[in-house]
C-alpha cells in the first residue's frame, strides 16, 4: 500500500490525534456488503455527484430473462467483489431499485482495451483487481489501488463536481476510458442517446440520456484534465447509428471531436511519468453542457485535488458537527455513519445559477429555493424528513418547495411519490409528500405559502387515476381484485389523509378538514374482527377468503405481512387498540410479533432484508414497522418499547461492511437509528410529538439552525441499562411518554436516568 | 368539392378580380411531381412550421436494404399519389436528402385505426384517398377533402405555429390522430424518444427526438384544440419500453396524461356535429414545451383559422410584392412561384423570445439577430444568398450571424456545410459559408464584425481534418485515392479561398490575402492539358489513368461530370480560358457542352434530375453548371449567353406540378430563375458584379429595403426576341457585360432593347 504524502498530513492529524471528530468516526464502508446498498465513494452533503467505484456491470436481463443479480448492484458496489470496473458519478444511497451509474471513468496502462472484461478474468478488459487493504473511504474521499494497472485511484467531490486523481506508478502511455455504455440497472437498450464534444486539449463535454427507472433522464457533463490530451478516440458499438453523411468524410474513431450514438466508449491518451498524477474534474448538470461548464468553473476550476478534498471535509465537518454524541467507540462509528447516511439524499438538482430540469422536461429557474431530487418518500417520510426538521430545516423547506415545483410541472397533478432526475417512477404506494409537508407545517418549520401547499396535497389525494384512490374515495376501501396491495394502500392513505386534516385544521380550512378527517378513519374498513388483522376486501365488500397473515405476497400488503401492517395506524393508536380489543390485547399482539419467529418459507419471500433484519416476525429491514417498537408506549408496559428499541439498535446496526440489515433506503434506516439512539422517535409525522424510547448514547447535543441547543444526557448509561427510570426536562421531572417539537426547537436538556430493571 | 364561405370571400376577391397580385400567381403545386421535391402545404416566409400533407410513409429500408423510393418523399408529397397519410409540421423545400415530417396529425371518423394503412387500400388504416380536384394550394393555405372520412382539411400557419381546420361533414365521434412514429426518412430506429403531456382538456405538449440525417434532433410542440377533448389514448408499439413501475399502477392507454416512448401513437376523441369544424393550433420550438407554449401564445392563441390565414396572406403579400414583374401570364406564374420558393428556407429557428438550440445542444439566446437553420450551402451560395443580398439583406445578415453562432458552437471549429436543426450533416463539399459571408461583406451588406467573420472563414478553411483539406494545403491538390470527388473539392476550395482573399483584401489583412490568394490558384493543379479537362490526380502526383469526362461517377467529381465541372472557376474565368487555350477554344468548349447530347448510359447515373433537366450535356438540374450559360460573356459571342439563358428559362421551368426539372434545392433553382429572368446573374458571388443575360420579363421592379427602387424594363420583348440589342442605365448607354451591386442598391432603371437577331 502506497501512501500519498498529503494524505498522511491530513488524515495523520485527524485520525491519529487524540481528539477524534465526528468526521473521523464515519465509516462509508458500513452497509456496502449485501443488502445495505450504500456506496463507499466520494460525495459532499446532499451533493449532486456521488463518485464511487462500480465493482460489476450486471446486465438487466440474460437471454431475455430478468437477472436477479442486478439487484445487488443498486449502489454499484458489492464488498465481496474482487474487481473494480471503474468510477462513475451518480449513485443512489441505499435504494431497493437501481438506476444511474453515469459516466464511468477508468484509468489503464498497456494495450488499449475498451470493453470492461469479466470479473473472473479482469485482464480480459479494462477493469482491475483490487484489495480492500488498499482501500480508504472517508466522507468526501475514496482511495484504492488498481492492482492490474499499478495505478492509485483517489476520488473527492464538490456539490456538482467529481474529482479524480490517478497516480500512475509506471511511466508510459496511459489511457483514461470514458465508458458511456456503462450504467447501473443497465440493459442493451437503456441508453437513448449519448453525445460528446472534445472542446480543446483539456476539456470534454457531453451528455447521456437514458430510459430505465427514470423514463426520460438526461445528465450532462463537463470534464477537465490537468494535462493536455495527447490523442483520443472512440468506438461506436452500434455501427447502424453512424449517419452515412459522415462515412468517408471523417475518421470518427480518432481525434474527431463530435461524437454521438447509443453505444460509445471513448478513450483519452496521456504520456505519464513514473508516479505522476493526472487529475480529472467532472462536473454534472441536468441543464446542459454549458451548465456543467459553469458548475465546474464555479466550484472546482483552478483548485487541485487536495484543496477540493479539504473543502469536502470542511463541508462534512459542518454538517456532522451539528450533533455531538458521546458513547462507546463502536456506537460512535454507528452513530456518525448513520448521520452521514442521512445526509446523502435527496440530492441538490440544479446548476449553480439555480437552473434545473423540471418534470415537464423544461428548464426552470429555482427562485427562492434550492431544487432537490431523489425522493424515496414511502421510506423517508417516516423519520428522515422529521430528522431534517430538526437538523436541516432549511434544506427540508427547499425539499418541500422542490416537491411543489414537481407538482406544478406534473401532468398528473400529483406531488412526488418516488421521483428522481425530473421523472416520477411511481415506486411504492401512498402520497407521502403530504406527510412531509404536514410535518413541516404543523411544526412551524415551513416558510412558504402553506395554503398553496395544502391545495397541492388535496389535489394529489383526490386524483381518481391514482392507485385505487377512486375506490377508496367511493367505497372507503380498495377491493383487492381491483388494485393489489389494497390494505397497505388504505392504511397509508388514511394516515396521509389525517396529515391533510391536521394541516387544514391549522389553516382553518374547515371543508378540507372534514373531508379528510372522515377519510382518515378508513383504516377501520379493512379491519377484520374475526381474525383480528387488517385484511383485504373484494369488490363484493366481503373479505378475501384466502388469507395468510404471515405471508407478505399476494395478501393485500407490500413489504410487510398482515402481522406487521395491521399496526399501521400511526395517527390513531387508541382507535387501533379499540379495534384489537383493549390495551392488554394490544400488548399481547406486540409481544407475539416480536416473539414469534418467521418461518423460513416466509422469510424467503421477504424482500430487501437479511435474516438478521428480523426479530421474531418483526421486520426492521423494511419500513412499515419502523414505528412499531414505540407502540408499547400506548400500553401499560412502555419499558418494552425501551427494551425493543435497544435490542434493535444493537442487533440491526453494526460496525463493518455488513453492518446494515437491510437497504438504508436513502437514509430512512439511519434516521431511525439516530432518533432512537438519542431517545425518541416520530411515530406519527404530522403530529408535533416524538415518542420516548431508550437512548443508546451517553449524551447527544444538537446545535439547531436557530442557534438553540437541544441536548440529551443519560445517567447510568450502560449496555444493560436499557430501561428509563426517570426523566427530567430542564431540571424538572418529565412524566409524559413523548416530547414535543417545540421543546427541541427552543432548546434545553433532557436527562434520562437509566436502569437495568424496567 | 365543397367550398367554405369565408374562402370564397377571400379568394373570390383576389383570384377572380381583375387585378391579380403576386400572391395570386404563386402555385405551390409546381414542383410537387417527380424531382422538384417541394411541398404544397402551408407556411409563411422563412417560417419554422411547414404544415403539409404527406402522401406516403416510406420506410428507409426494406429487408435491411435501402429503399430507393425513400428519395421521392424528401418533401413528403408526391403529386402522383392517391392517398394522404396526414399532415406533418416540418418539411424541407426541394432538397436532395430527407428528414423531418414531425408530428403527423390526421382526422378520422368511424372505428379507430392507429396504423396508417397502405396506399393501395387506404381503408386498411387511418389514411384517406383524395382527389386533386378538391385540392387548393396558396401561399400560407392548403385545402383538401379527405374522401374516406368525409372531412375537409385546411391548413394555415404563422412563423412557429401550424393551424389545422377539419370540417367533419358527418356528425359523430371523431378522432384526431397524432402519430409520433411517422416521419420522413423514417426507419424503425429513427425515433430516439418521444414524450407527450396532456396538460388540460384543450392542451397537449411534447417532443420528438430523432436521429437520422440530423444526428441528434429535438423538436417540441404545444397543441391546442378549439374544443375540449372528450377522451384520449395511446398505444406504445414498443412494449419493452414501458417501465415496469407503471405496470398495473396506471392504465397508460386511456386518458393517462404522461406518455413517453419510442413508438407512440396518440388519439384524441371529439363529438362533432354535422359540418362542425375543429381547429388545432400546433406550435413548435427547439427549446422546450414551454417555449412552444409561449410561441403559441404569442402568435396564434385567441385567433381563429381565418384570422391566421389572413395574417399569413399579409406576410406573403409583403415579401412577394418586393418585386413587381410584368410579362405573360405563364411567366408570371413561374416567376412568382420561383420567388415563393426562394422564401421558404433557411427557416427561423428560435422561439419568440430569441432562445434557440445550438450546435452544442445547449440553449442559447440570440442577441442582436434572428437565428436561422437549414443551410444547404453547396446549393444556395450560388444565387439564393446573392438574391437575399438584394431583396432580403436583413435576413441574410441574420443568416450569417446564425452561421457564426454555429461556428462558435462547433467542436470542429467550422462554419456550416449543410446544417439543420442544431446539427451538421456534412452533406456535399466545400466550405461555402465563406462565399455567403464574402458576398455580403464585399457588397457592404454585412453589419457585424467583419474581421471576426473572416477569422471564422480562415479557421474553417484551415481545418486539416476536413475532407482532403490537409492534402490540399500541403500539395495544392487532393489525391483522388485519398479523398474522393477530389477535383470538385479542389475547384470549390479554390473558389472559396478566393472569397477569403477578397475579404482579407478589403479588411487589410495582408497575410491572409496572400495565403488564400495563392490557394485560389489551385484549380490550375488539376487541369490536364493533354485532355483539356480538369482531371483527378493520384498520390503520386500523376493524373488518374482511367478517366471518362462524360461520366459523373468515380471520376473525381460529384453531381457533375468533367465536361461541366471543368468550367468551375467562377473567380478566374480569364485564367480558365488561358488553360483551355484561348477565347475561341473556350467558346467551342461551351458550344460542345450545350450541343452534345448526353448518352442514356450516362444519364442513368446522373442524380436528381429529369431528362428535361439536361440540354445537350449541360445539366441544369444540378448546381455546378448554374453559372455556365453566362460564360459566353467572356467570349466574343455574348449573344449565346442570351440565347442559352432564354432556352433554359423556357425549357427548365414550367407551369404545372411537374414544372421543375430537378430538386429546387432550398430555392437555388428558383433563385437562378429569378436572376436570369430579370436579366443578370451572380456568376461569382464575392465579386460585386452580376453578368448580364437576357431578361424574360417585360419589366421587373424591385423595392429595396433601403427605400430605393431598382427596375428592369424591356423594349420589344417577345418569346423570340431573346437577344439584347442595346442597354441603357438611367437613360445612358451601358456597354459593360455586367452591372454592379452598387447600381442595384442605389436604384435606377436598366432598359434592355430586345431583338430577334443576335
Amino acid at each position: 500500500m502506497r501512501l500519498i504524502p498529503v494524505l498522511l498530513l491530513i488524515f495523520g492529524i485527524s485520525v491519529y490525534a487524540q481528539q477524534k471528530t465526528a468526521y473521523d468516526y464515519v465509516d462509508p464502508m458500513i452497509g456496502t456488503q449485501r443488502m445495505g446498498h450504500v456506496y463507499p465513494g466520494a460525495t459532499v452533503p446532499f451533493g449532486m455527484v456521488q463518485l464511487s467505484p462500480d465493482t460489476d456491470t450486471i446486465p438487466y436481463s440474460v437471454d431475455g430473462r430478468y437477472n436477479p443479480d442486478v439487484y445487488k448492484y443498486c449502489a454499484g458496489y458489492q464488498y465481496g467483489d474482487k474487481t473494480i470496473v471503474g468510477f462513475s458519478h451518480t449513485h443512489f444511497s441505499g435504494t431497493g431499485h437501481s438506476d444511474l451509474g453515469d459516466f464511468l471513468i477508468m484509468p489503464t496502462q498497456g494495450p488499449l482495451q475498451l470493453n470492461p472484461g469479466i470479473a473472473s478474468n479482469p485482464k480480459s478488459g479494462y477493469r482491475s483487481g483490487f484489495s480492500h487493504a488498499t482501500e480508504m473511504a472517508r466522507p468526501g474521499y475514496y482511495k484504492v489501488d488498481l492492482a492490474d494497472h499499478d495505478i492509485t485511484a483517489e476520488m473527492t467531490a464538490s456539490e456538482r463536481v467529481g474529482v479524480h486523481r490517478y497516480t500512475f506508478h509506471k511511466a508510459g502511455l496511459s489511457h483514461i476510458i470514458l465508458d458511456l455504455m456503462h450504467g447501473i440497472y443497465n440493459y442493451d437498450d437503456k441508453n437513448i442517446w449519448t453525445f460528446v464534444q472534445v472542446k480543446d486539449d483539456y476539456t470534454v463535454v457531453g451528455y447521456r440520456q437514458t430510459k430505465g427507472w427514470a423514463r426520460t433522464r438526461l445528465v450532462y457533463f463537463a470534464m477537465q484534465f490537468s494535462k493536455p490530451i495527447k490523442n483520443y478516440g472512440c468506438v461506436n458499438y452500434d455501427k447502424r447509428e453512424v449517419y452515412r453523411g459522415f462515412w468517408g468524410k471523417f475518421d470518427q474513431e480518432h481525434n474527431f471531436p463530435e461524437l454521438a450514438g447509443k453505444k460509445l466508449r471513448v478513450y483519452f491518451d496521456f504520456d505519464m511519468a513514473q508516479d505522476e498524477a493526472l487529475e480529472i474534474q467532472v462536473a454534472l448538470s441536468a441543464v446542459g453542457t454549458e451548465g456543467a461548464m459553469a458548475n465546474l468553473g464555479g466550484e472546482t476550476s483552478g483548485k487541485n485535488f487536495d484543496e477540493i478534498m479539504q473543502e469536502a471535509k470542511a463541508s462534512w465537518d459542518k454538517e456532522l458537527n451539528k450533533i455531538t454524541m458521546t458513547g462507546t467507540e463502536e456506537d460512535k462509528v454507528n452513530f456518525y455513519t448513520a448521520l452521514y447516511h442521512t445526509l446523502l439524499s435527496p440530492i441538490i438538482y440544479q446548476d449553480i445559477d439555480g437552473k434545473y430540469r423540471g418534470l415537464d422536461q423544461n428548464i426552470h429557474q429555482a427562485r427562492g429555493f434550492k431544487n432537490y431530487t431523489i425522493f424515496s418518500l414511502w421510506d423517508t417520510y417516516r423519520a428522515l424528513h422529521p430528522l431534517f426538521n430538526i437538523i436541516q430545516p432549511q434544506r427540508n423547506r427547499d425539499m418541500i418547495r422542490s416537491m411543489l415545483a414537481h407538482y406544478n410541472q406534473s401532468a398528473m397533478q400529483m406531488l412526488p411519490v418516488w421521483s428522481h432526475y425530473a421523472n416520477e417512477n411511481w415506486c411504492m404506494i401512498g402520497y407521502h409528500s403530504v406527510s412531509v409537508i404536514a410535518d413541516a407545517i404543523i411544526k412551524d418549520e415551513y416558510r412558504g405559502d402553506a395554503n398553496a401547499a395544502l391545495d397541492a396535497c388535496v389535489k394529489t389525494a383526490r386524483n381518481r387515476k391514482y392507485e385505487g384512490l377512486a375506490y377508496y374515495m367511493d367505497l372507503g376501501f380498495i377491493p383487492e381484485d381491483k388494485s393489489s396491495s389494497s390494505v397497505s394502500k388504505v392504511l397509508e392513505y388514511a394516515y396521509d389523509d389525517w396529515c391533510i386534516m391536521k394541516m387544514a385544521e391549522k389553516l382553518g380550512r374547515l371543508d378540507i378538514q372534514q373531508e379528510f378527517g372522515k377519510r382518515s378513519g378508513n383504516f377501520r374498513n379493512v379491519f377484520d374482527p374475526t381474525t383480528g388483522f387488517m385484511r383485504p376486501k373484494m369488490s363484493d365488500g366481503k373479505f378475501k377468503k384466502e388469507f395468510d397473515p404471515m405471508d407478505t405476497h399476494g395478501q393485500g400488503f407490500i413489504e410487510g405481512n398482515a402481522w406487521n401492517y395491521s399496526l399501521y395506524v400511526p395517527h390513531d393508536v387508541p382507535g387501533l387498540i379499540q379495534l384489537l380489543g383493549n390495551k392488554g390485547r394490544f400488548e399481547q399482539y406486540l409481544d407475539q410479533l416480536f416473539g414469534k419467529d418467521l418461518p423460513d418459507k416466509y422469510f424467503e419471500k421477504t424482500e430487501d432484508i437479511t435474516r438478521e433484519g428480523i426479530i421474531g416476525n418483526y421486520v426492521h429491514g423494511n419500513e412499515p414497522s419502523h414505528h412499531v417498537a414505540y407502540l408499547y408506549n400506548w400500553t401499560d408496559s412502555p419499558w418494552k418499547t425501551q427494551q425493543k428499541v435497544r435490542m434493535i439498535l444493537k442487533n440491526q446496526y453494526r460496525n463493518g461492511p455488513d453492518g446494515l440489515s437491510g437497504n438504508d433506503d436513502c437514509g430512512q434506516m439511519s434516521a431511525w437509528y439516530l432518533f432512537s439512539s438519542i431517545g425518541f422517535y416520530p411515530v406519527c409525522p404530522g403530529s408535533d410529538q416524538y415518542m420516548l424510547g431508550s437512548p443508546l448514547v451517553e449524551s447527544a447535543t444538537i446545535r439547531l439552525e436557530n442557534g438553540n441547543i437541544f441536548s440529551v444526557k443519560t445517567i447510568n448509561q450502560a449496555p444493560d441499562n436499557v430501561y428509563v427510570k426517570s426523566i427530567t426536562w430542564k431540571g424538572f421531572p418529565w412524566k409524559e411518554r413523548y416530547i414535543t417539537h417545540e421543546m427541541i426547537k427552543n432548546g434545553g436538556e433532557l436527562v434520562f436516568e437509566m436502569s437495568a430493571k424496567p
